[in-house]
């Protein structure tokens, strides 16, 4: 019976110490389900006093990405922007496209919106619709919509999803916005070749269906200014992508849907506010970064699950995965060491999520913590039985899960908000933004760059480049027929057989559809020799 | 030089040896970029003929899953399924909705389709859907439909889902199919009387727009017979939810959005066969298990990420990290020793991953493996430059990613189908599937229970209990006012203060849209004490 007592004491003592509340903002963060001591928290003191020095510095103007030789601005860019002329452009911008002041090519009304970017450039703005207008926006009445546009999301270069959305969208209502920092992103490009090619099998012009934002100077820019596009947007160099939704980035996809953007700045800003306070202990986003510190050993050592307990925050865990993983999944540290850092970040929704991992999470492997996102305020009332609704029965899960969880000895943070707004959701990225610029204090690496990448670029340029020449090499052997090993034996590139494997099944599985230069590909299976591949010369 | 050669032949070798492909079925997994010796794959044999016997006893109907004394059957089932009068039956009573011989209430033509269900009953329906009829399939028009039904899914129990459904919906024109096999799904329960007060408000029989899937003499089949709902499908108990999409569980939701359900059984059917094969080497399930085996320690040491080139498989992942970690996150092995089991899964799609958190996974920790799976056949032909296709770039995107990951050390394993379609999708699920169970073989545990989740569901009962609990206790005590820490000290019930802060956050703020029995809760943040409550007797 003592022990017992002992035990809730202390777990009641650790939640008035380890936890966060701001009332005012309907905001709370709780930490009192991770696995740590207050001696370890305590020992952190000597990290947080020289990461804070560094967040100032990041705040003062400093360059905080000397690999590229950039300021980090987006904490600081964000409170001044709602005053700037920009942020009143862009709310007029999307008022002109509403009200049709500015017209389609052809005179009409613009009444969908396809917003054409990857990574960066997608994540946040995905996250935003489907968080503030929900999942069936497009499937609103114009009424139902206040005349916003309905929005579609171009976020790959697969043409499955071009088609996809030129099946339902009527093109002369479209307006196309294409968002990339440099200009030079390949999948949006091949986005932009895509749209522009369906608008002109249409007969529309494209670029008056097109708008875009960009750095000043890039190529993107000198395009749109070259066709004479509806409008350009111009983004600063010093806000990466995976920061970049409280920049012109989240704000025209939100404008054109109707989305009040100005409170999601406020949100983000009163917790840039709170997220400046000095004491680690106080400031949510240093005990957040404590916690993974603690929880990974500084290493990631153990998986960050993400569980929204709310359908509208679905994209939430995929939104923090970029921000998370591209920041902090580095080969070295800052003073050149090989680190290969990294935090795995993963999960869907609450409860739905119980019924899919958390047998695991409960009974397998315990190499993880889990964070629960709770909304308070539930969108409609359903009385279930006896009082209780079906929201009683969302937070019952959630606190069942958690008290569960914490018995077998899982480590549980929570964070509750009153709702599911643009305020709230500003709080929440400018929450997580802020704690993984300080856990990359802590750990000493630079939080702003992604140069692995770039191999992933170069590589992929490889294998393109590889495939226009494979295109003249086809056209020179037709007519032919063989396998692999004899095509390669042949033309002597033995040595990229598994590349050329790739491009040639890629190449014979799309003839029907595609015209090459003057030659025709096609492949049989053999049971015995595997696939004969044919070369015929002609285009037929 | 010399070693450069050597290198390349080793390369060469290992995909020839290491690939498996039946171009008869357009199916190809390749295990070449995964780090193990031909040495630790041989010892894998007599694990695997062991495993083998074990398969084939799943197969003859020998109890194998033994916590819940039930055999397992998904593998055996399906073969007979497309002959059965159940199949027949669905089909008709599809076809029956979509030509408006079964009406609605009012009698109304059925035109769209709500599917109420959660994990495995969710699941997969929703996979399916997504893959064959893509994002918009609800923004199309009927004559694009064929006559088919919108498809609505509800897998959660948010109120803010049903919600978002009711603000598109017509009810008149709407059916309901609520699945769960034991019909106690709690979440589904809710959804059920959800609609069921939809329905009512609307003056509506929500009996004349209701069937169900569920096992024989279940509550929810008793609750269908009394209520006269339009039909109850039966499911077998040897089913498991995770494990159902080739049952009538994947069935019914296709046949209503006019997916070709006899093609995907058919490609899980093929894939059965082909997974048969004793030899681990030539088996694709066999094969990929042994690479789990591999790269985990048997333990799942590595986190799987799996990455679909393929705007219409972004599912997938979620699918499979489902089916995967509810099936080996487990605690015991089956000689009941503490084993602490388990596999996790993550990943969205290619290449947009690839602008998300590609850099962790080149760069960071090397603490997963990567499943790529490419879909060979475009969609659409976008010609972008010099004979390269939108297509291409993203085959030249998956193909540079492996090979940036594998200079690395990374982990890479490849699958590649011709197209998505029914016939593929039911090859990649039986593939895992069987991938599940024999991986399960090899750690010898149960793959088919999921005891991890009672706990879970007890510790929520036990909220739920406490907020009926609390709602007569509170308006014992109106009028009051205080803090969490009065309340509790003045009802004694300070053991449990974090559940009933919990609780009464939950109630406060939904105060101005519920009407709890005679009493009204606020609460008010102020900064020195924190939440103040307030309770006051009467409704209002």
């Amino acid at each position: 019976m003592e022990k017992k007592i002992t035990y809730i004491d202390e777990k009641l003592e650790r939640n008035r110490k380890y936890s966060l509340t701001n009332g005012s903002l309907n905001f709370s963060l709780n930490v009192a389900g991770m696995n740590f001591t207050d001696k370890e928290l305590d020992e952190l003191k000597v990290k947080f006093t020289k990461a804070h020095a560094e967040m100032k510095k990041i705040e003062a103007g400093e360059i905080k990405n000397p690999d590229e030789n950039r300021k980090v601005t987006h904490f600081t860019d964000r409170a001044a922007y709602p005053h700037e002329e920009l942020f009143a452009e862009v709310e007029s911008f999307a008022e002109s496209i509403r009200n049709g002041e500015i017209k389609s090519s052809t005179g009409k009304k613009f009444k969908s919106a396809v917003i054409n970017g990857i990574g960066g450039s997608a994540l946040g703005p995905e996250l935003m619709q489907l968080a503030i207008n929900g999942p069936y926006w497009n499937e609103k009445t114009e009424f139902q919509r206040k005349n916003n546009l309905k929005i579609y999301f171009v976020d790959n270069t697969d043409p499955a999803g071009i088609r996809d959305i030129l099946d339902v969208i009527s093109l002369e209502e479209t307006l196309v916005v294409n968002i990339s920092k440099s200009g030079g992103t390949q999948e949006t490009k091949n986005n932009i070749v895509a749209f522009d090619q369906a608008f002109e099998r249409s007969g529309l012009k494209y670029n008056q269906h097109a708008c875009a934002i960009t750095m000043e100077t890039s190529n993107l820019d000198r395009e749109v200014k070259k066709n004479k596009w509806i409008k350009v947007f111009h983004m600063s160099e010093s806000i990466g992508g995976r920061t970049s939704e409280t920049s012109i980035v989240g704000h025209l996809p939100a404008a054109l849907a109707g989305i009040n953007f100005k409170s999601f700045i406020d949100g983000a800003c009163k917790m840039d506010t709170w997220t400046r306070a000095p004491d680690y202990k106080k400031n949510p986003a240093y005990l957040l970064a404590a916690m993974w510190y603690l929880a990974g050993n500084g290493k990631g050592d153990k998986n960050m699950v993400i569980v929204p307990f709310s359908d509208r925050l679905i994209s939430l865990p995929k939104y923090l995965q970029q921000l998370v993983m591209e920041s902090l999944g580095k080969n070295k540290d800052r003073d050149g060491n090989v680190v290969n850092q990294g935090l795995n970040v993963f999960g869907n929704k609450g409860g739905t999520d119980a019924h899919a991992y958390i047998q695991q999470l409960n009974d397998g492997r315990n190499d993880f913590f889990i964070t629960f996102i709770e909304v308070l305020k539930d969108s409609m009332n359903i009385p279930i039985s006896e009082g209780i609704t079906m929201g009683d029965y969302l937070h019952g899960f959630k606190a069942g899960l958690s008290n569960a969880l914490e018995a077998r000895k899982r480590q549980v943070i929570q964070i509750q908000i009153n709702e599911v707004s643009s305020f709230s959701l500003g709080m929440l990225i400018a929450l997580y933004e802020r704690t993984v610029a300080v856990y990359a204090e802590l750990i000493n690496i630079n939080a702003f760059h992604q140069p692995g990448v770039q191999a992933y670029k170069l590589a992929s340029k490889g294998i393109i480049k590889l495939m226009t020449e494979l295109e003249s090499l086809l056209y020179g052997l037709a007519p032919w027929i063989g396998t692999i090993d004899d095509f390669c034996k042949k033309t002597e590139l033995e040595s990229i057989k598994v590349e050329i494997e790739g491009v040639l099944a890629k190449f014979a599985e799309n003839a029907d559809t595609r015209s090459f230069n003057k030659f025709k590909i096609t492949r049989e299976w053999d049971n015995t020799k595997g696939w004969i591949y044919s070369l015929k010369k002609g285009n037929q």
